[in-house]
């Protein structure tokens, strides 16, 4: 279905909520009602003493579909002001509604649909009946205020899905339903990764010693794809001086998202809010020969965000973020390898996470909003030509979009279609000319003069350790691959008689550089097999008096119903092999 | 000689200073000259055009020993203010001096030696002629303003050293030399390690990619001991909220030496003072059984100390420090095991970096003064007969001093003596009975109840890396051992033509895991190969013909006359050898 019809459909369809409640709840005050992705809501004030809960909202779909059923046509009628204000005499919100419209209309428009009539700019279906009631469901229950304002009345916010037909409705639930069960926060505590904490501070991730096995692991990765790729590593300082973001030209501009400041006895300080202008710093602490270029500096940074208290949402926002981050200093003639380089590191990293459903979008500036980007057309034509390229000889799937870019340059963005169906944008690659000015960037060029044409591409394909994490939790269920899982190997001795046999394997599959844990617990090996499971260990052997023989192993693979025999040391092989070829 | 006569023989050479630049500056106003360690200084306002130099102190210097020579007697004048006002009346100085003097006593003294008397509380020899001459020397020139405060005179500070005899002085002034030429601002600049920048900020280190690499080693080879040792890993945000800090105790009594606040929408922040708190909160987080102790938390943690511009130095004076963190939570029971693996574990540490002059400093509380210490004499008696017993089965050389602990418990200090002969505390592992109790630390008995006896033992073995790293400059003047070495292997193309072929072999070194380097410069071999030992690589290999044929390497060691035959293969062999042991 195009998808403006279906916002008609969904648009009639918060016609038919109200008309619903109405019916059921009279002397209900109606608010607003607009249609949102996937769906639509409806805002209302309830009499007093009625309370709604989510079991009610079956019988007001019920109604709703009996309402729709009747088959309306909607039906505009054009009114002035004072006759809209006498229709609405008994809806105070609506009544607030029509005195602002008035602003800008003397004739408002009312859409009647059989019993129910209500002030509303059109967009509908032409009858009731054309509502897809099989594909609609009413959602949840929200409390909202009027207007957003927390000074003004809290509204109740009745929240319906309305998909084209049951397939397209149940696929979306499926994937809610799949949302829930593959939900971060909650695999994260089940699993005892990170946590927050009220006396710590909002915002701020307490990564636990599992969660920390795989931060590690993955900065282990980048610190060999981005060694390999010819990056050097730094460590800089998670603060700087005010003339540090001055100079970055974050400062005042980005002051609200920025800490709040520090006074010391030499100035004043703010926490990091990019990693750049150190990397920038560090380039020019040194002077460079043309040959020396491109110099890319690689660091695990930590930026901060003054997000506000209340929307801070588990690791997707947080306060402090920690990023595979660098920055690398190139000639204009090595844009296009250097970039390429890059989007190729990028498909490397996402082969490696079994990331497949993603494409890049082209992100250019507008020559008719100047105001917004450095206006320095050559450089922009030089350099989104640069990039387009480098797309079309890499034969990868790209979008175009004006007007997206980053102030100081272009950027590729990658765009993923998570396993949940959410879209998003992971990772990203800036190409920046402004840099070089600001932070007098230059390199001694052929004819022994100091150039100042150093460009500075901007790239963190691993995102930011939250955000990753909390993508990756999602992407995997919990179920992680052997070689990030916190425990690889869980040994389950049979009795406590085999507790310390069990022990001394661990030790040595410990050396051999495998992550094992012993469950010593006075437990069925039945249960100790079951709470492994649960915790979605990859192996599991029970260690009874065959095993601590030396006789060959059974062993217990994450997600197969039979056991595999194999002897210890073709077991340690296997382990190892896949946690070398991160499997 | 005792460190009183020598005390007194330098206070006697401070008047010596004085009355020689009286001799040869008429009209200089004199300040205060009291000894400090390994001699003295005198701090004097020379008359209008007269500018001093370095230069200017042998002169003064001989002076000096002119008038010791004459052999004068230390006589003491008792005087009263008036009398003594009336001495001094051309030194507005010592006014001031008498004035204060005077609210204490009536009576003040005079001490005349031959042409020279000062206003002095005495501790003189009893003849100038003792005074040491072939141990003396002026050292140096600095500023100094009168009674420490910017608002006052800045006045000229002589320095000068006296030792018992020319040899003292000379064992003296060559460590001077000594730690001149291994001073880590030095190395670190010369070896592109790391450095500061106003732009940044003061105090914070900006780690270069070859200070990046032994900064990563270190950290390397901590995860790998504290793995062995049982150690978890985990990752805490830079900062926490107020509450945190006043749970902990930092705030107030802390509060100068911590960063500003920072007042945010739900409550104030501060940059982290200490990594405890984080590590508590991560322990009590999940509830724990008396069979899960110890648990030994580890993070390489940052903390900052808000310290004056004016007192930073280098990187044994910084405002952030990355540290090699641990917190140990254990029962009662189990606090000798711990300790002395920890004190294990640290000497293990030392072994590897080549430490040997060190020893053990048992710091206990003062019964006494327990206005300074947790008031728990039966806890401080359990844990310092427990640590004493520890040190003392280790059969380690350790002494002990009163009010010395840390206010939560006792502490083992590690002492050392640098290369330079200067003693510091390098490492220590403190003992915490007030943790439990502020941050409601417990487990689980065996009788299933709560528990609140929970022992936190506090270890930083490698210090900051700030601090490790100064030490390590100076302790290795910058001849790094192979395993740290930012440059392993140095390779030199003879000519430009064999410039392709050492890239090749230094890819095949580098996925070896060998860090090695071209230098491709269009220069003579020979100038190559200075340039490299001037670097203090640890190996050099002239790449020609012979070399990429295939036939036997010449291999040139550091601080080896003779150059080594030895085949490729023998040699990447060597070299991940000396890399694995850390040699």
């Amino acid at each position: 279905m195009e998808p403006q019809k279906l916002d008609a459909l969904r648009h009639s369809a918060a016609h038919m909520l109200a008309a619903a409640v109405l019916e059921l709840y009279p002397g209900t005050k109606l608010a607003i009602g607009p249609t949102i992705e996937n769906g639509f809501y409806y805002d209302f004030k309830f009499p007093e003493g009625v309370s709604l809960s989510e079991n009610d909202l079956p019988k007001i779909e019920e109604e709703m579909k009996a309402i729709a059923k009747g088959g309306h046509a909607f039906v505009r009628k054009e009114v002035t002001v004072a006759e809209a204000k006498k229709f609405e005499k008994d809806q105070p919100f609506k009544l607030e509604l029509i005195d602002e419209f008035a602003k800008e209309s003397k004739i408002l428009t009312l859409y009647e649909s059989g019993p129910f009539t209500d002030l509303c700019r059109g967009g509908h279906a032409a009858n009731t009946k054309e509502i897809p009631l099989d594909g609609l469901k009413l959602q949840k229950l929200a409390g909202a205020y009027w207007r957003g304002s927390e000074k003004k009345p809290m509204l109740t916010r009745i929240y319906g899905l309305l998909f084209a037909n049951r397939k397209e409705l149940a696929v979306h639930l499926n994937m809610l339903e799949e949302a829930k069960k593959r939900d971060h926060r909650k695999i994260g505590q089940d699993q005892q990764l990170f946590f927050f904490d009220d006396l710590i501070g909002k915002g701020l991730v307490l990564w636990q010693p599992k969660g920390t096995i795989i931060r590690d692991e993955i900065e282990k990765l980048a610190k060999e794809m981005e060694h390999k790729g010819g990056y050097v590593r730094v460590a800089t300082p998670h603060l700087a001086k005010e003339e540090t973001y001055i100079t970055s030209g974050h400062l005042p501009y980005y002051k609200d998202s920025m800490y709040p400041a520090m006074a010391m006895d030499d100035g004043t300080y703010y926490l990091k809010a990019m990693n750049c202008p150190h990397h920038h710093v560090i380039y020019r602490h040194e002077p460079h020969s043309y040959r020396d270029l491109p110099i890319r500096i690689a660091e695990y940074g930590t930026c901060y965000r003054n997000e506000l208290s209340g929307t801070l949402a588990g690791l997707l926002r947080v306060r402090a973020l920690t990023m595979n981050d660098a920055h690398i200093y190139c000639r204009q003639d090595q844009i296009k390898q250097e970039f390429q380089s890059v989007l190729e590191l990028m498909m490397k990293y996402f082969a490696i996470f079994g990331l497949e459903d993603y494409w890049f979008r082209l992100s250019k500036w507008d020559p008719q909003h100047t105001e917004k980007y450095i206006n320095e057309p050559a450089n922009w034509e030089i350099a989104e030509s640069a990039i387009r390229e480098v797309l079309q000889e890499m034969k990868v799937q790209f979008v175009e979009a004006d007007d997206e870019a980053a102030f100081y340059g272009p950027k590729v963005d990658v765009m993923f279609k998570s396993v949940v169906g959410r879209e998003e944008t992971m990772s990203t690659v800036q190409l920046d000319f402004a840099a070089k000015k600001r932070f007098e960037l230059s390199y001694t060029d052929e004819t022994g003069q100091a150039n100042n044409g150093v460009f500075v591409i901007h790239r963190a394909p691993l995102s930011t350790h939250e955000r990753f994490m909390a993508f990756l939790i999602e992407h995997y269920a919990g179920i992680w691959p052997v070689w990030l899982s916190p425990i690889q190997v869980l040994l389950a001795p049979v009795s406590v008689k085999h507790a310390d046999g069990a022990d001394v394997l661990s030790k040595e599959l410990d050396a051999d550089g495998i992550r094992v844990s012993v469950d010593a617990a006075d437990e069925t090996v039945g249960k100790k097999v079951r709470n492994a499971a649960g915790k979605k260990i990859p192996y599991i052997v029970v260690v009874g008096d065959k095993e601590l023989a030396g006789e060959e192993w059974m062993i217990r693979v994450r997600g197969q119903e039979d056991q595999v025999k194999m002897s210890k040391a073709d077991f340690v092989a296997k382990v190892l092999r896949e946690i070398k070829e991160r499997l």
